[in-house]
């Protein structure tokens, strides 16, 4: 390979010659060669705005000359559009402040428009990484400003939508079949009945408020601690500098971000970050159950539940010839323990910071973008190729619905819960039917019996 | 001990004579000897209102007499007010509904009732556990109805005025230091300075933030799923139980409570309870930091870093003698931990209902009820043990702003970043001040390096 | 109340008259009155165990007199016995290094025996609290060592028992159900058959292991810090103390424990107790799915899988007539998740101690001892009150594997895997036996059939 | 792009020309697009083991011919050399049992035996992918295989060296530094004194029992369920085929691999790995302490404990000119935490199977195997660019030492804990030494008193 040397305050170092980052990134690859994960790509995007909005807000400050603005604007545009994406070749795992990312960021930005302006790359001309490209700004405080930026942009334009498909495909079954009566179930145990529909209807009711809670979050996340340079204090920025960057970076992204009064409590803590979190695992709560019962309710085909079918996807074992799994609820379901898992590690992470900064950035960041991923990549998965699909089997649905014997609890009003006990019993023990019981105890006439047990009336609720 | 026979639908049950529950209370004492956690009394007195407003609704539907009405709304306020408090035995270790529980107090009701009216215990006169206690009722929404009650109640009486109070200590500290200014520590290692109000402000504003997630997190902890009875449809309810018995819980507790659209959704899930762990455990995560920030700044005397002072509240050791630790600190740390482990029980059972019932509901309100409970009192005790009586060490603080080498830092825009590390380093090899090595190396003059690198004026930040 | 005054080097304090402790252990009661969690009984009892082998050391070593000794041994005689559990009314969440029980034990023997002596309580006469009851010890030794005590005695004694017991009653059903050939299911969807004794003895399998693997964690737990005092250096204790005082507890309790070669390690750290919840939250992870099991495979009973009968324990519902639940399992489950919880308190607080002491003790010893606790009551309660008394429903059992269409696996070596498939979809789509769909498409004739797909022999594997 | 046509059981899928893969792992492809983590490869290369196993039992059974044996060895010896890697594109979110991936090495390898014989890709010639490559196999016993040799070939051959090199590293800094004295930390209060080096041995001693911990949890892992098939009962295998695959395995690995004697409760539960995981979050709490402990000793360089100093590897921050951070044990602690995390999901994944099959497998590996290479790739760089560079600073330890207060406490058996008391109280209100104080009081000549405060005598313990 070709390389060419750069220098930082260190030394010098040896770079890749067709890479545009520099000297500390190139120590940064060389120091940290934990793990396979690198820093997320949204991460480095959502820099790319930063550094848009600041060189914007810098020089309508009169800090910076037109053309520095001019060239910082376009290879930053660069960035965020994912052009330079390559560039970036750091470990998730390094500095807790991501510093090493914010210099990586940089050292391309000055040495594109090095290139751009046909100097020499590592030159630092016609800008400098530092008194330029990072002019009124810290790791401290850009870093945790990507990090909201990932992450709103991540939650409003990835996981809502999809979040919202689900929660329409769930309310199209729950009309679908708002009138088949089947059994419910607590305890696992036979219960007194409920329409498939009103089953649907309870999960559309979950991500509906779950969406919700989603969107409340965003608030602390939109509180931006930019232009807190190192300690919050901001130091090294012009009065003004924050609301400005503000201001450009809603340009940009077309979002109510805002300036955070206390710049110092968003460096040193992220307190968003894990409340965020907390709704993610909250998410990933309700998801668990709807894989699980998911999965229940299509178990068999002749030896289970089998009140649906789902559709089948792919051979299903490389043993049993004709065998159909749920798969896709399989794998929703390891994805919501896993955003339940990567919640534990945004808490130690959010504990776990000092003085006048949380070095935990990158595991936090981390953990919150793979679990905004998982959520919406499986809940998408799972919606097109299962949810969408599912059809209820009305003949096992009836068969269980005529045997169970929690029908007999529309009796309390009428004859008191000793009696009606004593008639589930009677059809238990004898496996008859509860109407056979009931007429062998002499409890009502049939008459009365089909009156009163009338499954699809006890699912309309209300005596009267 | 003396003991009465009492029944249920399995048999005859021993009864201790003195104790006001039933067969069915006494069989689960039997059958759950598991831990030593009793079910909260928290739960039970939400019970209380329960029953009440229970009763009250039935007796407006024109269910029951006004006899009945009246015994069973004086023993529910006996039951609230804490007087029926020992008749609740039962282990928090049992069926996942709480169903044991809702059984517990419909007997020691019906009991306390018969007590009331001069008729034998065990007869289920006047009233009927079942029949009249229960009416409307089922343990699958009563129960989600009272750990809601009793979150609701705990959030809103106990823990959000313990966070007030937190939140004006330090509002007062910032406020009585504001104007200190120390040495920032970022990475554990010197920084820029900040004032010591500022770092205290950074907690208030954390704190600030908590409150409100903290109240968002309870408007979906309002939609009570009461009157959906067994599995949310409603069965063996009359039309309009849920509104009016909500309105009679309003009364009670006068809070904004509200009868559920979905009630399936409540009771076959806990969402908003999994939200709210969601909530405390970010709460968790600022005090964690609050407690070692603390612990910190306390270190020493001579050893450590020492910039502040905290109260001397026991003797710290029992061998090495004049020793004082910073033991709120350390309490609070701890229950902190407690509530981020909690959180994770939380995440276990929300994720693991089947079908029409979600039976974790014991686990899940005993560890928010335990993470409640630990927040408060730990934060009230750090709060009037610790916090309110910091005092600043001046003389350390000042001792390390003026060693602190990152002061060079105000020097970045005056003559760039390259010589001021120069600086710096200077100062570190010689073991000089700052000052020293700026005049050694001709960079400023002694006066232009006495107008830039002012502490005070980098605390106040903004270059001009 | 009464009360008499007691003083420490902070100055005088009011006790209750009645109560052995002295003034630590009242400050203490004030100074944390946090949760309702008290320090565990366990820990208590250990202590008492520490101080008699500690004076009966010091005695050995010819430190301290032979009535000092005699006089310490008696009254901590009655700590191990329990007589004294009254008088240790500090809370759980207290000093991480758990200082203020050594100080509460310290005072309530040393009164204990003024009591004996026939001298004023608080006279610290004839022994002292910290020079005599504490002498050769701290806190931040004896307190890892009590804790160690603790749960040794709790998993040797409590749990691996019960844990025995359920290994015997899993292999008394797997040989009960040897033969017994049902449907498995995998994906939750029907599989190959397996019999019901298999599915038992898979259970068996893994409870031994768990039983091995809580053994392996023993070793490390019975290296004992005890002699190495503040920081584990030893100071102020005679060479060759540790060796003696564990070779008294070894005389007490009758188990291997030895003196830590390196002391410094077993106070800083608590490694061994971060792996033994490991084991724990294992065991706790096999039980998860013991009790999901159970409560599926007793589903029903008409409309779930219904393959066994759990006793009847209790009515199961409060408005639905003659409903049995699967409360133990329930209450097995909830018990699981919680240890699963417990494990990371026990994670957090193992990873945040700072140089020679960690300081989440109380903490991690709650944990632990919650869950063995948890884990044993829970089990041995399941063992007795369901697992004992599970039955098989034949008739159901029949009935699933005759439908099943998996049993066609056995025909993959005889006629392909494809056409397998093929009769296994034509027998699925027409409703049909595998039996028929096979003579259908004529790749077998019937007596071919009866002879490869036999249940039975499926389960005893080995094609030949 | 070019695609060929393959064939399933549910019919054609178009495959990239030149994938070695073929019809079912393309539907797994487009089935399961959900996150960016795709199958470990060391899970591919683990299957190529077990394949390369399988084939030789299956002809030392009479069951393949021999050339399609030598086929298949040569095929699956590619695949373990990673020479076939880039033909695994499944994600790892999939199917619970992890079949898709089976799927997709049985089509590989017959595939690219296809190349090899020079007949059409996609003919299932000369070897089929089911019959052949994955005959007297299932999906059920194979997954749990690899990911059990993937486990332990990589804690044996990966993460073990690196904690013996890190054992190496800490007993070489605790032999340095046996004698270096310096003040002791409890509560992060000075106590007594200790050296340097015994606060490395503590290190030292927890690595040293981590290690056997993992190896103590390796035995249970290699207990294979290979040869159980689809249920554990080894349908469709011929007697003897576990022990002859194992003993190939052996053969192939050289570690002690065993044929499980319960096959079901290796594919229905993985407590092996639950339990493994909790050895490396113990391993994580370990580190998570070294990382913290470094952090705090190097801190500074002014302004904090600065006991240590670390190797300066990069330039630490955008805007403070001259700063070193300790990154390596950020990225070390961070590293841990997310082991920590990652034991939160196994766990929720062990607990989570019913039945005959856990289907949480990816997720249960996919943890293990990142918390692997987490903790090895962050303590071989953390131990490499950090710990093995530490240098003490004698001047600061000196200093600290000097002003200890705690040196009291070596006069307790001197003068008792009431009078040392005293004197460390004196010198810590009057700013002067312990000896002043000690002095001015007159309890002690100054012989006496140098006599007895010998801090190098304190750490060396044991009065006399």
């Amino acid at each position: 390979m070709n390389y060419r040397i750069e220098k930082d305050s260190l030394g010098e170092v040896k770079v890749p010659a067709d890479m545009l980052y520099g000297a500390q990134t190139a120590r940064a690859v060389e120091n940290f060669p934990i793990g396979a994960e690198k820093m997320p790509l949204e991460i480095i995007r959502a820099y790319g705005i930063v550094k848009k909005a600041a060189v914007l807000a810098n020089y309508e400050q009169g800090l910076i000359s037109i053309e520095k603005k001019d060239y910082i604007s376009k290879a930053a545009g660069e960035l965020i559009s994912g052009e330079l994406d390559e560039h970036f070749p750091i470990s998730l795992w390094q500095t807790g402040s991501g510093t090493q990312t914010n210099m990586n960021v940089n050292e391309v930005l000055a040495n594109r428009i090095s290139q751009l302006a046909g100097v020499e790359m590592g030159s630092k001309k016609p800008v400098h990484p530092n008194d330029d490209v990072n002019m009124s700004q810290s790791s401290n405080d850009t870093f945790p400003t990507v990090m909201a930026l990932a992450a709103v942009i991540e939650v409003e334009d990835f996981l809502l939508p999809v979040f919202d498909d689900l929660k329409k495909e769930l309310a199209k079954k729950a009309e679908k079949y708002q009138d088949l009566v089947k059994v419910g179930r607590t305890h696992l145990m036979d219960a007194t009945p409920i329409t498939l529909g009103q089953e649907f209807s309870a999960f559309r009711a979950q991500i509906t408020d779950i969406i919700e809670m989603l969107k409340d979050s965003l608030k602390y996340l939109k509180k931006l601690p930019l232009g807190g340079t190192a300690v919050g204090t901001g130091l090294n920025t012009k009065a003004g500098f924050a609301e400005k960057a503000v201001k450009f970076i809603n340009l940009e992204t077309n979002r109510g971000f805002k300036a955070a009064k206390n710049k110092s409590a968003g460096i040193a803590a992220h307190d968003s970050f894990v409340n965020l979190s907390g709704v993610l695992k909250t998410a990933a709560s309700f998801l668990m159950k709807l894989a699980n019962d998911t999965r229940w309710l299509a178990s068999g085909p002749r030896c289970g539940i089998g009140e649906i079918r789902i559709p089948k996807n792919e051979p299903g074992s490389s043993i049993m010839p004709g065998k159909v799994n749920p798969t896709q609820a399989e794998a929703l379901f390891q994805a919501a323990a896993q955003v339940m898992a990567n919640d534990t590690a945004v808490n130690i992470g959010g504990g776990s910071g000092n003085f006048q900064l949380n070095v935990a950035k990158p595991l936090i960041i981390y953990n919150i973008l793979q679990s905004i991923r998982l959520l919406g990549d499986s809940t998408a998965s799972y919606n097109k190729r299962c949810l969408s699909g599912i059809e209820a089997d009305q003949q096992q649905i009836a068969k269980y619905l005529e045997n169970s014997l929690m029908l007999v609890t529309a009796l309390n009003p009428v004859i008191g819960y000793d009696k009606s006990a004593e008639i589930a019993q009677k059809a238990f023990k004898g496996k008859i039917s509860l109407k056979e019981a009931a007429l062998e105890l002499g409890y009502l006439t049939e008459a009365e019996f089909e009156k009163y047990v009338d499954p699809k009336k006890m699912t309309q609720a209300n005596i009267d």
